[in-house]
């Protein structure tokens, strides 16, 4: 567990003024990693970190010189830890490197992001157990709830090829589905398009093939948080899933926040892990005091959606639902670093976990569609009077992540946002 | 389709004497490609060609300066035929470059084999229409099909940090399994521990996500062929695989045999989609009469086991099974790619497809312990007298493939091995 140091002191100023700014998702005390480059220079991507409206560029600054995040994700977390608090220092007010690093400042507004690194391998587990209850419903009305969801971090293995940074709109695919009482199946348009609403786990340093890392562990092997939406089509994945799990539903495209908030920036918004009443104790290679007391992360999850009426109108995007993340997860993420390794797996820098859909415990907190209009059936009215069962072309969603306590300096994840193309 | 041209002529022989041998697996007709070192060098990994019981290294050659298989998948197929054509005519009795290239042999029994690329996404498919059956039959008996087999190739994203060349020890997996009629989940050693004798296709060029490769150009996006053995934990499987698929019960390790069998050495021996009775025609995306009448491949694949009692005996391996993938697969690999496209998938080079466990009509034609024992209830008698139900630690596992036809010259494929250790 990540103790709190200087570098959350509330009270902290950066030079630059922008971090300073009350409702900035990057004050000096998030300080997330990203890849970036000016976009339309053509310049090779590099790493940067977030400082309210700018992007301090470590190459420039002297500081790393890497194309992608991932031997940062390697090196372990005490190298990032001692590169978070050299940047704190660098980047408060006061500090005597200011006029070198000014220097190596770009406005966000001028930066193209990648994906934080080609990212090897990428697992999406189901830990949201009122978004598992809530689809086992809509299948299984008197049993929502499979047997094992208990006891073992239900999870599959998910496409990394197309996972995209925020911005990149995502066309709506054609897929196999078999309309309800037809003779046999069509191809054509995805009519059930939804989001879901993710956290995205980097993996920082691996594990070797055959030796498992144990929950006391795991959260050395996480290098930091982003958003995830994991668009899904439903009617595709209705009719592909038996019996061996989601593929074309899910392999379309999947959007990540570019800005990975580290375990540390994360360290004064930990929170005990929240089962429902009447769950048993996980197995002990799965449980301990820790991630029981502290494993899971409070954050706040938003979904904001603008049409393509509301944008020719000139509306803004409104807010469709919204859950925590700690409300939602019936397993930390190191129980699922725990789970994925125990029978040798090998975890590697770069890898990504998506948590499942992270929805809480009642309707208006869904994180999906699915949810959110009992499986299409109840439509969301928005306030121009349009109507939403599922997503339309030109729907453009966003999700946002805000972490906000007491005598902490609120922190956020920055966007996530797709628009469905047709 | 690939045309069959100078290269294939039986008659050709290589100055490498032992490329002459009725028995070998690699003669100048096959030509397969792979990346090695030489063991105990700590040399840098390299491209190589398989000819009799040499390899050609490339680089010391001047034909590939590559350190992996990957720019060569990614170059499209008229450089890897052309590549194929200069290899043929050079390896050829009475080359001129014979004296030169006799100095970069090196002894296969002196080199490392890695896999043949840094594997991006991996995909298992289920084209395996008995083995599906059979599986099927063993929990559901009077059903064992579901009704979307016959209309969408079943596959799912698989673990690609896992898969291992042929030789490298494989750990049985511990973890979560439900034994019958307990009050709850057990952790331990897989009790039912298997293997699934698959083909590995790889893919060459991609393609752009949001843009489906068409069922007529999905063959310019196939590198080559390899075997591949899905081990299987049958009791972990049971437990998790409901409703998101299976996960650790397939990510402890895959063995990948380290020559890639390109689609040119396969082109003498290309079979047509042989269907049971009574399926439907696939649905327009995924048919093509060139994929109907030659889409399929005429490999033997065989499966060998040597116990710890047996090598400790002197005593040789024996066969289990032997099966042909063009009698299993309900699927070509051409609409394999269509298929995992269709909805706007990118695939990149060097991703790898598994066939799924490609077992025969009869039950002696299974890929898998779980088909052979009927599901552990009929025990496998090996000659010395042991018996397995699944596997033991210590008991290697040997997948070879063949192809042999009138008038072609046969070719193999190596062997894809490996041991069960504790």
């Amino acid at each position: 567990m990540t103790m709190l140091d200087e570098t959350h002191d509330p009270a902290l100023r950066s030079w630059v003024e922008s971090a300073n700014d009350a409702g900035t998702d990057f004050p000096i005390q998030n300080l997330p990693f990203g890849r970036f480059r000016r976009a339309g220079s053509g310049e090779d991507f590099r790493v940067g970190v977030a400082i309210g409206d700018q992007v301090l560029d470590l190459r420039a600054a002297g500081l790393l010189d890497d194309a992608d995040l991932k031997p940062l994700m390697a090196s372990g977390p005490a190298r990032r830890r001692d590169l978070r608090a050299r940047l704190s220092a660098a980047l408060r007010e006061g500090s005597a490197q200011r006029d070198a690093l000014a220097k190596c400042l770009v406005p966000q507004a001028q930066a193209e992001m990648a994906v934080p690194c080609t990212i090897g391998d990428y697992t999406d587990f189901y830990t949201g157990i009122h978004h598992a209850t809530a689809v086992g419903k809509l299948f299984r009305p008197d049993n929502p709830l499979l047997p094992n969801y208990e006891w073992v971090p239900i999870g599959y293995h998910g496409r990394s090829s197309s996972i995209v940074p925020s911005g990149t709109p995502v066309r709506r695919p054609r897929g196999q589905t078999q309309p309800p009482g037809a003779a046999q199946p069509v191809f054509g348009p995805c009519q059930r398009l939804d989001y879901e609403v993710e956290l995205g786990f980097f993996i920082g340093t691996g594990n070797a093939m055959g030796q498992p890392v144990s929950i006391d562990d795991a959260e050395e092997h996480l290098f930091g948080v982003t958003l995830f939406n994991d668009w899904s089509a439903r009617d595709i994945q209705a009719w592909e899933y038996q019996p061996l799990g989601p593929f074309l539903s899910k392999n379309f495209g999947s959007t990540i926040s570019p800005w990975v908030v580290t375990l540390e920036a994360l360290a004064p918004f930990r929170a005990p892990l929240k089962r429902p009443a009447g769950h048993p104790d996980p197995l002990p290679h799965l449980d301990s005091k820790a991630t029981r007391e502290s494993g899971s992360l409070d954050i706040r999850l938003e979904t904001w959606i603008q049409t393509e009426a509301m944008r020719k109108a000139g509306q803004p995007a409104v807010r469709l639902a919204t859950s925590n993340a700690a409300d939602a997860a019936f397993w930390t993420p190191a129980q699922l670093v725990a789970h994925h390794t125990c029978g040798g797996c090998n975890l590697q820098p770069g890898d990504l976990f998506g948590s499942g859909t992270l929805s809480g415990p009642s309707q208006e907190q869904s994180g999906s569609l699915l949810e959110l209009t009992k499986g299409g059936k109840e439509k969301v009215k928005l306030p121009n009077g349009e109507e939403r069962s599922f997503l339309q072309d030109g729907d453009a969603l966003e999700l946002r992540g805000v972490c906000e306590r007491p005598r902490a300096r609120r922190i956020g994840f920055g966007a996530c946002a797709g628009m469905i193309v047709g």
